[in-house]
């Protein structure tokens, strides 16, 4: 056993300072420009019907977060709003983004049209739709935050105007060669970008609209109480895989290609990455509620999950295994934390998604200088700060702009019967065994 | 705001009108015939599982939708229709679709046995396995509308006959390169082949077997009261949004081949373009019952997407993206008032598949050339009408015999009992909270 | 009617006797290494992704098939035993199996690094991340058969050491070159390395722990009766169909290339056979519970689709298609009599996990002569027999000794309150209607 015990020791000691890994790449690729191309329209697509199969899980974990009067509500706002976003970034979001002067501030208000020539290195309309069912997550984030209270069609109006204006203007920034890119802020795959963008939205809703009738008056008590247990744990599993599952499209299909040797390694590099990220953030949550609070908690193993990988989007290629799974850890220590935090500020985020999207993107955006010599501290803070700033006082504006007129928070008598019953005229089970 | 409507209503106007893509194509292809061997072949592997796992949607859609006591078999049905249909296919099928003589009517009745070759372009057994798929697809549609009241072994006898022989025929006539193929039919991925054929074979059954006991007492109450209420939402949620991913497969792989930058090209636009009808789909749903009927029913918007979808399969390449929106739109428009007709005609239709396969694929199949010059509105109409008539006659013709010699529904005793209890001893939920 | 007999019966009749099918493969390639690399990469990363998903699968099938208040434990075994497993295969399990000597009996105790060069064909990425769901599927194996009784960490750690040390040996003594490999036995994807594997461990397991409270009090009764009904027969069916869905990439990415035209037929090959065992297992599973014993049953007719899809793993690319479909069915049957058999023997199986992966396992890679003239049966005996009599005998002596030191069953009355509220604190469903 000692033996045994050496033998490991050393390695895992190197790996665990080694946390970012060299590539091994290959200058010069001998494929040529049409076989590229097919590889990497290939890669979007293949990597973008697994980002839009996200949208399914965040319906399923959301379906399972909430009481039993507000899942058919739920399900009719997940199915809406990635059409309303898929529909708005074709109209306006596209060309906001990439259509954005280099180091600027905001692109055109066009709708995309096909532009696809050999030279770009992959069709135009496989970029589309992977750019499409980011923006589509971005919006999903939102809806479970703010259930079982909100009114519907205001919700899509937000809806409409996050996926059409705020997210393709912030994807700019970035992704569109704007001031962030030049400024080089990293976010590869959008911790920041995405994840604590829609995180950003939630939080500013959630404090416009106030929490859940009744759920604070028994203050303190941080593990669901029987009013508000949520209506089906498998569901909730059920989403949290589908959301691992498209993970790897979200994060191995940020390279952007696999065209050549070179992105092949890399993209399953980042395939590898990613899955220890999680791994990483589901044994976390495990361990941290069951010595933190006696019983391991699964809804915490399954947010812990999400919040690993989260942590790990903003750089999936550089880091070691090793130090994927302790960002993916640390993800999962902070959606832990960061719940019981939410809670003891009574704000009544119904999903977690405050804590696995904006606290643990947060985390991982700043982390990615410790396995990215090219990013510095400095300007990640930058970026940080910057987007989340600017999603969140907007999205406040935008709600409490709603709320003042039309309103966005159901009646009393609405919420109490229940979403389900008041809004779709739809009961979501009806099981008699 | 003004100088934006300004920015926005101009090109809107003009994609309006301009409802159909010139493609930019490349009109040789460096691709090695051996690469472009292996990529169409993995096209045909990739979609081939999307489509399969369509069999899985429509299980939960369905699961979702029938009563609490006819879970069990719902999900028998579709296990086993899915197992009968891939070895009819594979038994008759194949052959009775692609042995077909040109400009014919009928194939051979010899299995499938491999015939690779570098020359055909692709593996022969993907081919097998992406045709397989679409075969049990059709199956796949007959099964919910018919739930709660048909015999399960009966349902299994048509499932063989439909998927060894029915469909067969009616996919030779077109893509095996039969008659209809000849006079120039145009149905890219089979709103009518798979979609409509599904459909009119459901609507032959639910006429001979007739609605479930207590169905139309309450005559002219369109909501599902309480003793029919589906059992599940977020399943049937659920269904569609597998159903939704499997359609890139269902239309992508239709281009049949991706091994040139054109075919590339091609396919992410049927992916845009795809995911645009079932959005708008959504939408139209859920306008035309908010506005309609009062409140938003989210399960006209989960139909409201398959129609779209249905309604885009016929053409999926050729129109913009605003067409693909007002194409699915219309499909969802569809099923809401085919839904409503068909309950005033007392057609027992449990999950609503007639208005989402049937009419939703007539209306796309008609629609093909608004934006596909090289269709004529009148073969388009002799399609629809030789298969939909050759479907629905031979079915009610099967479903009659059947009926009249070994019978094909449960006795009242045991409809009353439930589906799941009767025929498979397996109650579906057994939920204790 | 006689003369479409004629037609059918002679390919049949010829088809059945001609059980193994000769490839027409081409010699040389025209690929490059580049190219090719690049293929296989897409290769394991596709078909990764799908087993990575069958950890979803097992998640919902377990979920269904226990009682409802052991629903959320199993949700955390699932989500915990695949990210233990990914991090032990990690930390030891790869080079333990490919850093075998030849013909040795066990590798390296070093973690994975990345080794990738284009001579070896692949990205080492991709390899290990294809290899490492293998790993995590054969800890799923383990989980449900074992559920409502065992205490969740014992579990874990046994989860670590089947991940990080039983499966990687028994992997490198096949598939990484080691004895077995050189004694010439023949397992393509897995019937007995991982499927058997994870039976025989879940077998001793269920010995040592003992059957439920209270199970086997109503002896020879076959059919579940209420206190241990399944909790959702639609998860079940959800699990299943998402298993068939993995599988098509746990056999398909088995061919471990794609790179040539030869390679892509083979691989559509395992497709079509893949998918028609499952279909025989299926509808054998449904005529034997029909005809046996009078209602079709739908849990083993889920569970004869496992039990086809195993048989057929141990050879996928030999058989013919009514050979898979035969191989497939015999899978079926067996598990069928497999249940009945574990039942009068009080072996409480929780979700038949071992008449579907260690009998319907020990059945495929028995068959495997029949098709593949280069195997004989003594050697696949010796490969049976060795494998499981070590997988079960270590598992054994491991479950025996954490029962006799921290033990590894709840008390009785945690297990009476059930596992979800003992272990988790989490209750699995709050559904109100």
């Amino acid at each position: 056993m000692s033996k045994l015990f050496k033998k490991l020791i050393g390695p895992l000691v190197s790996l665990f300072f080694l946390l970012n890994m060299t590539s091994t790449g290959y200058a010069e690729t001998t494929v040529s420009a049409e076989i590229g191309f097919i590889f990497n329209t290939l890669l979007f697509l293949i990597c973008g019907f697994l980002v839009f199969f996200m949208a399914c899980g965040f319906a399923m974990l959301e379906s399972g977060m909430v009481t039993s009067k507000s899942v058919s509500v739920i399900c009719a706002k997940n199915i809406g709003l990635v059409s309303i976003a898929g529909i708005m970034f074709w109209m306006f979001g596209y060309n906001l983004a990439y259509g954005i002067p280099e180091g600027g501030y905001i692109g055109k208000f066009i709708p995309w049209s096909d532009a696809s020539k050999i030279d770009t290195g992959y069709a135009d309309g496989s970029d589309w739709y992977f750019q499409m069912v980011f923006c589509a997550t971005t919006v999903s984030i939102v809806s479970g935050t703010l259930a079982e209270r909100i009114k519907l069609w205001p919700f899509f109006l937000f809806a409409a105007i996050l996926s059409g204006i705020l997210y393709p203007i912030v994807m700019g920034w970035q992704w569109g060669g704007g001031w962030l890119a030049v400024a080089g802020f990293s976010d590869f795959a959008g911790s920041t970008l995405v994840h604590s963008t829609g995180g950003a939205a939630a939080l500013a809703g959630a404090i416009i609209l106030g929490p859940r009738l009744g759920r604070f008056t028994k203050s303190g008590a941080a593990t669901p109480v029987k009013p508000f247990a949520a209506s089906s744990i498998p569901l909730v599993t059920l989403g949290v895989f589908v959301l691992w599952l498209g993970w790897f499209g979200f994060n191995g299909g940020s390279q952007l290609a696999i065209g050549t040797a070179t992105d092949a390694i890399a993209v399953s590099k980042i395939f590898l990455n990613t899955f220890l990220a999680g791994a990483g953030g589901v044994l976390a949550a495990a361990v941290t509620t069951r010595l933190g609070f006696g019983k391991t908690d699964v809804i915490q193993m399954l947010n812990g999950c999400i919040g690993g990988l989260v942590a790990i989007t903003a750089e999936p290629l550089m880091p070691s295994p090793l130090a994927s799974i302790l960002i993916g850890a640390v993800g999962g220590v902070i959606v832990v934390y960061g719940t019981k935090l939410l809670f003891s500020l009574k704000i009544d985020d119904v999903v977690g998604a405050i804590p696995a999207h904006l606290f643990a993107g947060i985390w991982g955006t700043l982390a990615v200088p410790i396995t990215n010599s090219g990013a510095s501290f400095g300007t990640q803070l930058l970026g940080v700060v910057s987007i989340n700033a600017f999603v969140f006082i907007v999205s406040f504006i935008v709600w409490f702009l709603m709320k003042s007129t039309f309103g966005i928070r159901l009646s009393k008598e609405g919420e109490t019967k229940g979403t389900d019953v008041t809004e779709t005229g739809v009961i979501a089970y009806a099981i008699r065994d």
